[in-house]
């Protein structure tokens, strides 16, 4: 009883009542733990060359690591762990508009530091696999890794439409196994149904740009990766201009030498930065347009709650 | 509050109350959903030359998006999303009848927008891997991402008979799911445990015709490559006529030169439209007759209802 | 409602109110459904050479086939599927023992008639693949499919082992998962969970003799394949006398010549019929004397349903 | 109903009472039940060479073997199954720390008798595989199926690192699914959704030293192979000293010659068995700092128990 009661006093000693401040530490450790498992199924499949992980285990890591950050938080800061979903709920009324800008400052911090435990996790392998060469392109690259680059084929359009379409497919899917006016998953279980649903995206838009749908997984790593010896490459990804013909001749993304600017649109880096944020927008009106709004009027004042208490 | 209201406020404009144009919405959004994910995993099969995708991704992709499509209308329309679930529905009087060919049109027609979606989705991979050239035959072919072609081996027969089995075995899983009075799944877990029923068919079924089992999955993409380039191709695979004799010879099917009509019968196109249906007849009329006519009596009338609060 | 009612006559008519006839009828579709997917896994696997199967989709096969098989019959028969597990109901005195012939009997017979239609199925591909010959051995043997074959290496004493480790294992965590004094599955929930059982077992004791476990599982279709034109040599495989010795030399298993009786020791095929009822029976034992037998009293009489009704 | 009394008078006999005895016994149980599962599918892989088993199989046997394990023992003695979840749980004052030394005893040495299980089971396989040479280095070696070993590219203290992360997040995840004032998951539920979390760390920190997690888990079967003939050997990997630069030359791991000792701090074998220990208790510190701590206060003393109440 001594022994419990220290651990009490301890509990007492540092506990924080701070609403906002629960919600930023809880939200913290949760992104902390999605990116350390989503970039770790990555690490593990590129270090290893494919022998201990390929695309089915770096899709589960990415998608079981939704269930496992969704638990850690999601009774206490709800779980965003990614600003498209932060902004849905703001457009939604669920988040008060001035702690979007928080979530998001903090979401992108813990995936920063994420990335840093996977570089310290793998850092033999790392070394070893790359040869000693810390480099965004070639054979032994390792920044994709970290943060998402796209496949030789895919023009700048395709690869924002991809991000748009497969952030809104997840808002849908969000929306809608959670919607207690619709078929909802009971309480507790949503974590590995979410989980389930990113695996269905991963699955299915994962080849274009390797399916980030989230700009604080994207963006987080690749400062990182910045600072931690890959370089301004991280950054420099530009589709080749005059060749992007679709179909024809071989448009590639190539590194852009250092210093030439060019025409800044062709920059890979901002992309899954901004389409999965467009795309939570559309996937939030679309549930809305064709399912939410047209919900029974009575229901959505107190049936549903009533509902809600007889189903469990 | 203000930005609340403001949600508020746009949800009572665009309300719509009318029974049958909610479902309606819900279903077309869920059949997109559900298409686009299906498509979605062939098309990063194909087009990765099976780097970032294979059997297992493709079938997983298959099966989890019937589960976010489930969740996506379940509480509104049922979730129906294929022609032959509607009809065993309009069989055990729980759709009627008039209703029918309404869900099927919109069936088909979100069936089709969705493969135009996973077209422009992977247009730069299309026109990559496929070197330019859109077609159904070849090693480079892309029609197979969208529509199903039969495996070469496969006779008319044995693949009209693949297609009933697998919907039949689908028709009684699912009823056998959703069974009150078996042992139904918990209200809200139906999408994933009937996504983990379509994966044992597409990993048991799947190798003689890509195991459509849903009319409008299979001719809605047809219609669609039919239009976008793929040309009558796309309809005219026949299995050549006389050699098929089961094991001797090599009975091939091949593309049928324009005009020649030949025998009607030895057409593919008709056989994931038709099959389906007589096998989700077959699975309602087998789980009424070994199951579901035999439950007690009293059970049916209210007892059923009992139960299943107290199980709540 | 003149459609519904219609329904409803029917059902009427053809109800069969006799509690055993009932159990029978779906367990025999159970039976049906389960070795339909499980034996499909396996010939997709193999006569696909495996493009579209392989050691996973196999595994998720006949776990998954598990799972609908259980809902199919779960609520009225039980779902035992398996005589082993017959047997195990019979020892802890919930299933009468005149009872248990009965049910082996419909197991074997719908294993059988299962495998009668994987083969028709699969027809064309199985004589596509095995160019015209029903065989047992060489490359393209077909026979595995089917019924379950020893590895190479596999001596008789060890298989045996085999079947009664992995048996016993399945028990002891059905037991464990359907205990409500333990931590029990919510209801309805049981049969992905046992799938998932099934499915350790399989990734863990599989590659010795494929995992059956069930002697209907193998019986029915070895049975199946004997009158299908794989003829006798199905039950004639044996372990060649004397060059059992363990590490050296090779021994192997091999068809014995027809009429050569040899030792009868050595046969395989009861093997998979008599090892996992030892399991059962052992598997039974262990989770009664480690966990069951040790639960308190009180708990046993009135207790444990109290607390199930408060669970719910 | 005479079977029935027999059955109901043999437990009466064979009951044990004390609380304690209770739970070794089922601890003892599901520790071999786990093991048994975990290390079957080490050998299902190595020992076919990859044909029956490969990264994903061996994977998904050691989560869902924690799952069978769970619901073996879960509600007996908690299914601790790892002595740093018993120190996490003594941490934590929920298990008294008089309990943890008997814990530990019992999990290492169910541990050592599951490795004799799978030995045996595997003895055909093994002996075949290994050309009759039971070796912990060389492309025959069989010790990894047993015991965890580094990758050749590992340094000593990435590996520590590598096991107090693993299993630092593995008890952030179990701490948050078991948290009723978190987003808990509903009352047997857990096994599976704690078996997906360990497959999580096992696809995104598995290659560095295949992710044991778990002293009793490494050790036991690690004195296993000691005994059965791999020898000393097992014990005497370390790291080549002088030669630990970091992506400079070649280190890697080594057999030492029998007798030589060399610096301690190289040896391996202790890396698994201390470093889990202290990852625990990382990880139970942080999800008490981050979220545990800041729960409000009303709900720890019995607001907590109201709410898992109405939730049922």
């Amino acid at each position: 009883m001594g022994y419990v009661s220290l651990v009490k006093r301890t509990r007492r000693l540092l506990r924080i009542q701070n609403q906002l401040a629960r919600e930023c530490l809880a939200e913290l450790l949760a992104v902390f733990v999605l990116i350390l498992i989503t970039l770790g199924g990555s690490a593990q499949m590129v270090t290893s060359s494919g022998t201990k992980g390929n695309i089915i285990t770096s899709s589960l890591a990415g998608a079981l690591a939704v269930m496992v950050a969704i638990y850690t938080a999601g009774g206490v800061s709800g779980a965003h762990l990614n600003p498209a979903f932060s902004l849905s709920m703001s457009l939604l009324g669920q988040l008060p508009w001035w702690k979007f800008p928080i979530f998001v400052t903090i979401q992108i911090f813990g995936s920063f530091i994420a990335a840093g435990a996977v570089y310290a996790l793998y850092y033999d392998a790392i070394w070893s696999y790359s040869n000693g060469t810390l480099t965004a392109s070639g054979p032994r690259e390792t920044a994709s890794i970290f943060a998402t680059y796209p496949a030789e084929h895919l023009s700048l359009s395709n690869g924002f439409l991809d991000q748009v379409v497969g952030t809104a497919v997840l808002m849908v899917g969000i929306l809608a196994i959670t919607d207690t006016r619709n078929r909802a998953v009971p309480r507790g279980l949503e974590p590995p149904v979410v989980a389930l649903l990113v695996l269905s995206i991963e699955v299915s838009m994962g080849s274009n740009c390797s399916c980030p749908m989230n700009p604080a997984r994207d963006l987080g790593p690749r400062l990182f990766t910045l600072l931690a010896g890959w370089g301004s490459q991280v950054f420099r990804w530009v589709r080749a201009v005059g060749l992007d013909l679709g179909g024809g001749g071989a448009p590639m993304w190539m590194l852009r030498a250092h210093g030439s600017a060019g025409s800044r649109g062709s920059w890979w880096w901002w992309v899954p930065v901004v389409a999965p944020l467009v795309g939570a927008a559309l996937g939030t009106a679309l549930y809305q347009l064709f399912v939410a709004f047209h919900h029974p009027e009575e229901e959505e004042e107190d049936g549903g709650r009533a509902r809600r208490q007889t189903k469990h």
